[in-house]
This record gives C-alpha cells, sequence and structure tokens, in this order.
C-alpha cells in the first residue's frame, strides 16, 4: 500500500471514528424514519416529490456511509464477520434496485421502513438491549413450547367439539388456536364463551381450566426467570468477591506456622530442661 | 432366565437407550399431534383415509414402544411405578379399542389429543418443567381458597343483591362467580357495572371493592412467592458454601494452640529465669 | 372455684382443643356457606325449609360452638381481646335476632354470607395470610394516595373539557374518577377516547398521558415492594447469621495473643542474651 | 438588619416550622381541592358564590403562605434554587390574574387543578415517592425508545398494508400507532384483526408477531430493572458491611506477627544450642 493510500484510510478511519459523524448518521436515520412515516400521509405532488427527493438524498448517504464503513474496517471480510454490517449492506443494496409496478412499490417501502432497525445497530444503549433480549430468548423457548402444548390440546379439543357452534371460531386447529389466544386476551372472551355455554352448559370448564392452566405456565415461567436471574448473579458476585478461599488458605498457613512454632519450642524447652 | 432371553433384553435395552430410537419416538409423537390437528380440517374421503392409515401406524408404533420399554423395564411393577408409564399404557391401550357411534368417535378423538401429552413425558427439559410447577400448586392452593372465599362471599352478595336485575348473570351464586370471574378479567365489566348502577346507583361500590380486594390477594401472593423463592434459595446457597463453620473452628484451633504456645513460653521464662 | 366446675371446665377446654371438634367447627362452617349459596337458587317450598332448619341448626352449632369458646377461655375480658373472637361473637347474636319484612330478610342473608368469613379466622393458614395482607396495607397507602391525586386531578380535568361531550361519562369528577378507572383496566377505552377525539382530535394525548402515569406508579410501586421486601428479608438474614462480629473478636484476642508470645519471647532472648 | 426585623423574621421561621401551621397548610390544599371537585358539580347559584369565595380565600391563603416561605427562606435565589418552590410561586401567582372570557375560565380552572399537586410537594413521604418515580425514568429512557422503533415500524408496515382497508385505523402513521397501542392493551383487538383478515387472511401473523414483539420486551424490561435494582442495592450492603477487607489485613498482621515469632525462636535455639 502506497502512503498516499494509507494516509487515505487513516483520513476515513478518523472520519468514521468522529463523534460529529456519528451524530450526523443517527440523524439521518432518524430523517429516513420521517420520510417514512410522511409517507404514510396525504400529500400534493410536490410534497411527494420533495420526499422521493429526501429518500434518495438518504439512500445516497447510506451508500456513501456504507462504503466508509467498509474502507475503515480491515478486508470485507473483518466488515461481514458482523451481522449488523451485513443487514446494513442488505437494507442499503436493496434500496437501490430500481423499483417498478405497484406490488414492488409496496415492497420497497417495507424493505424502507426496516431502515428504522439502522437505530438500534447504531446507538451502543439500544444494541446492548438488544443482545440482552435475544439471549433471554432460549431461557424461554421450552416455556414457548409447552404453552404451544396446552394451546394445540385445547385447541383440537375446541375444533372437535365447537366446530358445529360456530366454525368460524372453531373451524380447525389453527383457528381454535387464534380463538384460545383470543380468549387468554381476555378479549371478550364471555361472548365466545356465552355462545358455546348456550349448548353446552359445561363448557365453562373448558375456559376456566384453560385460563388457568395457560396463567398458571406463564406466572410461574415469569417467577422462575426472574428468580433464576438473581440466583446467578448473586452467584456470580459471590465468585468475583470470594475472598473466602483464600482466607481459608491463610488460615492454614497460620495453623502450619504455629505448628511449627510450638515444635521449636519444645525444642528450647528440652534444651533449657 | 437363558441366554438367548437375556441377549434379547440387552439388545432391547439398548435399542431404547439408542439416541436414535428415542429422536424416532419424538417424530412420532409429533406427526400423531399433526394427524390430530389435521382431522380439524375438512377433506377428501381419501384424504381422511390416509389419516386413518397414519392414525393406526402410530397407535401400532405406540404399542411396539411401549412393549419395548416394558422388556426394558426390570419387571412390571418397577414398570409401572412411574406415574407417566401409567400415563403412557393409558392412552395407548385405550386408542387400541375399536370404536363406533358417533358419540364414542368424539370420545376416541379427545383421548387421541391427549397423545401430544407425550410429548411432555417424552422430552426431559418439558417434564423438569412439568415437575416444576406442580411443586408451585401447593404454594398457590391456600391463596386459591382465600381468593375462592373472597369469590364465595361476593357471588353470594351479588346474587341476593342483583338477581332481580339480570337472572343470567347474577341468577344463582355459580352464575354470579363467573360474571365475577369475568369482572375480574375486565372483560365488558362496566357493562355489568352499568346494568346495576341504574338501579342501585351505590353498586359501582360493590365492583370497585371487589376488584381491589381480589387484586390485592394475588399481587401480593404472587410478590410473596417471589420473595419466598428468593429467600430460599439464598438460605440454601449459603448452606453450600457455608465456610464460616470451618473457620470458626480452625480460629479455635488456632487459639488453642497459642495457649499452649504460651503456657510453654512462660515455662520457659521460669526455667531460664 | 368448685371442684365440680372445674372439672367441668377442664373438659370444655379438652373438647375445645380436640381435633375432631375443630373439624367438624370447618365441617359446619362449610355446610353454612353451602345453606347460604343453596339459598340463591330457585327451589320447591320443601327444599327452603330443609334449608331454614338447616340455617337454624347452623346458627344454633355456633351459639354453642361460641359458648365453649368463651368457656374455655380465662374470662369474657379475654375472649373479646382477640378481634376475631368479637367478629365470631356479633356474627352469631346478630343471626339471633328474629328478622320480619322483606328488607330486613335481605339484611339477614347478607349477614349469614359472612359467616364464610369464619372459614379464615379459623384455619391457621389463612389467618396467617390474612396477616400478611394486612401488614401489607401501610406500604401501599401512600403510593395509593398518589394514585388518587393522579386520578383526581385528571377527573377534574376530564370533568371540565368532556362534560359536554358526554355527561354520563364525564358528567362530574366521581364519575369521571370511574371512567378512569375504566380507562386504566383497558375496559372499551377507545370508544371513550374516539369520541372525544372526535371533538377534540388531540384528546389521545390526555388518555396516553393518564395510563402511562397511572401504569408507571403501579409498576414502580410493585417493583419497589419486591426489592424491599428482598432486600429486608436479606439484612434480617446476615444479622441472624452474622458470624463476622464474633469473629472479628476472635481475631482481635489472637492477635493479643501473639502480642503477648512476642513480649516474651523478647523477654528469653533477653535472658539467654 | 435592625432587631426589630430580626425578631419578626424569627417568628416567621417559627411559625413556618410549626406543626400545627403546616397541618392548616394540608388541610387547605385539600379543602382547595374539593372546591376545584365541587365545582364539575350543577349548582345553585348561591352555591357557586360559596365556591367562588372559598376559592378566593384558599389563593389569598396560599399568597400569605408563599410570602411567609419566602421571608422565612435565607433570601429569593435561596428560595427559588428548590424546583417545588418555583412550581408552588407560579401556581399561587397565575390564580390571581383576573381571569374573563370563557376561554380563560377554563384555563384558569386548569390551573387551579394543578394545586392538588401541592399536596405532593407538601407531604414528604410522597416527595419522596415521587423523587423515586423520577429517578426510575432514565432506567427507562432506552426501553421506551426500543418499544418506540417497534411501534414505529409496525406502524409504518400498518399503513402501508391496511390503509385502503380502513383508514379510520390505519391513516397514516400516527393513526396507525395509536391503533397499535390499542391492540397492545387488547382492546378490541380481534375487531381489528378479523377485519384486516377478511382481506388478508395471513394478517394475524403482523398481529402476533407485534404483540408477542412488544410484550416480550417489555416482559425483559420489567425483569430486567427488578434483577438490576435487586443486584445493586446487595452490592451496596456488601460494600458497606465489607469486613472482610479488614479481616485479611488483620490476617496479614498476624501472619507477619508469627514470622517474627518464627525468627526470634530461631535465634534462641541458636543461643541456646
Amino acid at each position: 500500500m502506497n502512503n498516499h493510500a494509507k494516509s487515505m484510510q487513516d483520513r476515513i478511519v478518523r472520519l468514521h471514528d468522529n463523534k460529529l459523524f456519528q451524530s450526523a448518521v443517527i440523524a439521518i436515520i432518524i430523517l429516513s424514519a420521517l420520510v417514512i412515516g410522511a409517507n404514510t400521509y396525504d400529500m400534493s405532488e410536490s410534497g411527494r416529490r420533495v420526499l422521493k427527493f429526501l429518500d434518495l438524498s438518504v439512500t445516497l448517504f447510506f451508500l456513501v456511509e456504507i462504503l466508509i464503513r467498509i474502507s475503515a474496517s480491515k478486508g470485507l471480510k473483518n466488515f461481514f464477520s458482523s451481522g449488523w454490517n451485513v443487514f446494513d449492506f442488505v437494507i442499503v443494496t436493496m434500496s437501490l434496485i430500481p423499483i417498478e409496478g405497484s406490488q414492488m412499490v409496496i415492497l420497497g417501502r417495507l424493505l424502507r421502513v426496516l431502515r428504522v432497525l439502522r437505530l438500534i445497530s447504531f446507538i451502543p444503549e439500544l444494541r446492548i438491549l438488544l443482545n440482552a433480549l435475544v439471549k433471554a430468548i432460549p431461557r424461554m423457548a421450552y416455556v414457548a413450547v409447552f404453552l404451544f402444548v396446552i394451546f394445540y390440546i385445547y385447541g383440537a379439543f375446541g375444533s372437535f367439539l365447537f366446530e358445529h357452534i360456530n366454525s368460524e371460531l372453531w373451524g380447525d386447529i389453527a383457528i381454535s388456536m387464534l380463538t384460545l389466544f383470543r380468549v387468554v386476551t381476555f378479549e371478550d372472551w364471555t361472548d365466545v364463551m356465552y355462545e358455546t355455554m348456550a349448548v353446552y352448559p359445561l363448557s365453562w370448564i373448558y375456559y376456566l381450566t384453560f385460563i388457568f392452566f395457560a396463567a398458571f405456565v406463564f406466572l410461574n415461567m415469569m417467577i422462575g426467570i426472574v428468580v433464576d436471574l438473581i440466583q446467578r448473579e448473586h452467584t456470580s458476585y459471590n465468585l468475583e468477591h470470594d475472598e473466602e478461599g483464600s482466607m481459608e488458605q491463610q488460615m492454614k498457613r497460620v495453623e502450619q506456622r504455629l505448628a511449627d512454632i510450638d515444635t521449636k519450642l519444645d525444642r528450647v524447652l528440652q534444651d533449657s530442661g
């Protein structure tokens, strides 16, 4: 690499790490979000043209920004090793594809909406939050399976028993599970229940046991996670500050020393005796 | 037991413990669940025949699997000592009974739905989760009694006071308690309240005190359980890692040693004095 | 007190402490609750007569039971020092007053409903639970005042701004606060909001800020109580098991001993030197 | 300052710190709140005149009280350094401005409603509570941004996809976000969903993923805050009671002492050898 290219890359890295530049990126992301929002409003032709221009500017800025970031990183491989960079790259390049046809216009718009996610990828605090959320997923996975089994069993039951009453709510197992989700959010669940109770007066048992099971599993899961997290933090805290171990070793050294001293004193006594 | 039979059982145990075999069982359970789900959809005659065939295959597979498990366990008594095994056995044998008449068909279907529960009995992680949930029941039992007393008293009050307003909601104590459960889930509860307020303008006191009591008892129960669990884990952690006890004993040995040394030194002083 | 009377009281105390007698009391309380519940159902004349007879029997049994308890306790003053005893006494004596007139019949019934509360006063576990709940009240009192202030301010605002839109929901400050409670339980709150938004398009700010304030205060209160309780238990646990104090004293004794030994050794060295 | 003025200020300070005076202020604040509440009721002309008189008296009392507080504090600058004093001063002086015109009357009333907030500024326990709430805001700020991003993206999606179905619910991004807030409070959310499902049968995915994302982020935030707070309290507790540090130093001194003694004993042994 010749000197000129090197000083060029240095300048880019400096620009990339510059506070002002980073604030500008955040500002542009927010502008991009506002443009997306503004697109949902009815507008005059001139307003729409302004938005189109702003959208193009944002797309160009993002293109430049991503090129700067690629230059600032050491090699393409390094750059694409981060999932966030891949995400940014896809979002930006996809926006560059010229779109025609009304179907594609909607797709293009939806893609542009995802640019708002760049806010999360750019602000470190939000990134940390997201990582914490991603880490929380496996903890909740088995409980989700458990809840799914409950939904599936009640869904099949509901479909077998209530289909002839209201096929819009209990037509098949998928619709039944959606209805059960509605019941679990307490959304007009008594309307659903009263309808089946008119045919099967005891069908409240079905709803109440379902609500209790689902709420019981969910609440215990939440309690379990809280207790587990506190326990883990507590243990890790104790491990960090565990002076007991070294204390005990010190104690053993002291005892050893005292035994030595005692032996020597015995010898002194023998000598002087 | 002759050698042949023994090697036979050995092979069965090996098959039973085989990872692949266990994955196959899980796959078959999921297939069984899918068959149940598919049954809730409208289908052509041929589709229904495929489902019937799949159902029979699953039933046969479960029969073979349970026979393998009985062979792998040491004696029938041993096998039936586990509640899960009894559950599996009942589910499988009940599926074998030939069913006729539309009433029995529904019963047969409901029984087949319970096969999905085998997913919980088969995957260890879900089993652990279920055991944790079962353990949580007694902790919640007294609070449930407490809440039931509140519901019962308000149910009786509601039935005495509001029956003449709307007998569908307040007809007897059972219906009143169902209505109160509806109120506690905030499901169109103001409709219920406005109706009685038209006759008794002060009846909002009834609803608000009920909501506050129920929410207060419920929330305090949840808080109590969280605090209790954390406290218990904390105590058990401290008991496990309690080095203090041994520390104190070490300290006593050190003090004893020092007393001995002191006495000996006194003797040395006397001797040399 | 002569011997006869004394042995009489002894017998009563023994009866009072008898496990079987206590189970009988619980059974009668539950019977009393069932009688109350049965009263809410439509019944034949003969059924009603059976209920009346059962009610009378329960009342008499409670009278006898309370007399036994008074005899078993040392003096009336001692008996009435417990709030629960006063409660039981009032419930039982009030049931004895002969009631006539339909208004009084309802009052009599409501009074009998309160007998179910004796279940809580009689079963120790429920009593403990109730005491824990009563203890939790002061902790929540200031937050309740805080929430009341928020409700009052928003209630006054709502009444001033929206009364002309719907006087049934915003007629005066009391009705407004009831409507706000409805909003906070998310019960058809959008209907309320859409109605005022038709006149004041920005009135969603009123509802959203209110929901956020109320939810924010409530959630923080709950978190505060959980954290506070865990902290308190933790502190009390540490105080109980605080061996550190005695440890430090032991350490000081050891250091003192070592200083003594050192001095003596110096003397030995001087002597022998 | 001459003696007369000084004794005057002393008297004011004494009055200001007087328990009775402070109780009087609280009573007047509550009276002021009651006057505001009474204003929302329909009233006879004479009743309205009484309210007007009470309102004037309260305003005058507050004016006197704030003058006393200004006198009791050392200088105006000192007085206005507290945000609460500024708040009180604004509330009181604004009430003094003569108001005419129906628009201004409502403004005047709304201003008077804010007087109820003085209850929080005057009762120390409520002030502490408020400070705790204010401190909790930054902790929740980033999560609020996170949730806002989710709402914004789903709002834009919803507006692009569903605007032609129901423009009252999905007309622009602001209305869409309000509709999404309604969905997240489970307020008739199935009505919203069923409407779009009639056009796009798969649109339940939109609602369910949104509910899951929002609930997941919210719940994890709550759990995170609880765990974080407990962790912090726990750490601060340990730091306060951290005797380990001094213990270790004591231990080191003991070891040093023992080394000294050992050396001396060696010398004794040499001497006597």
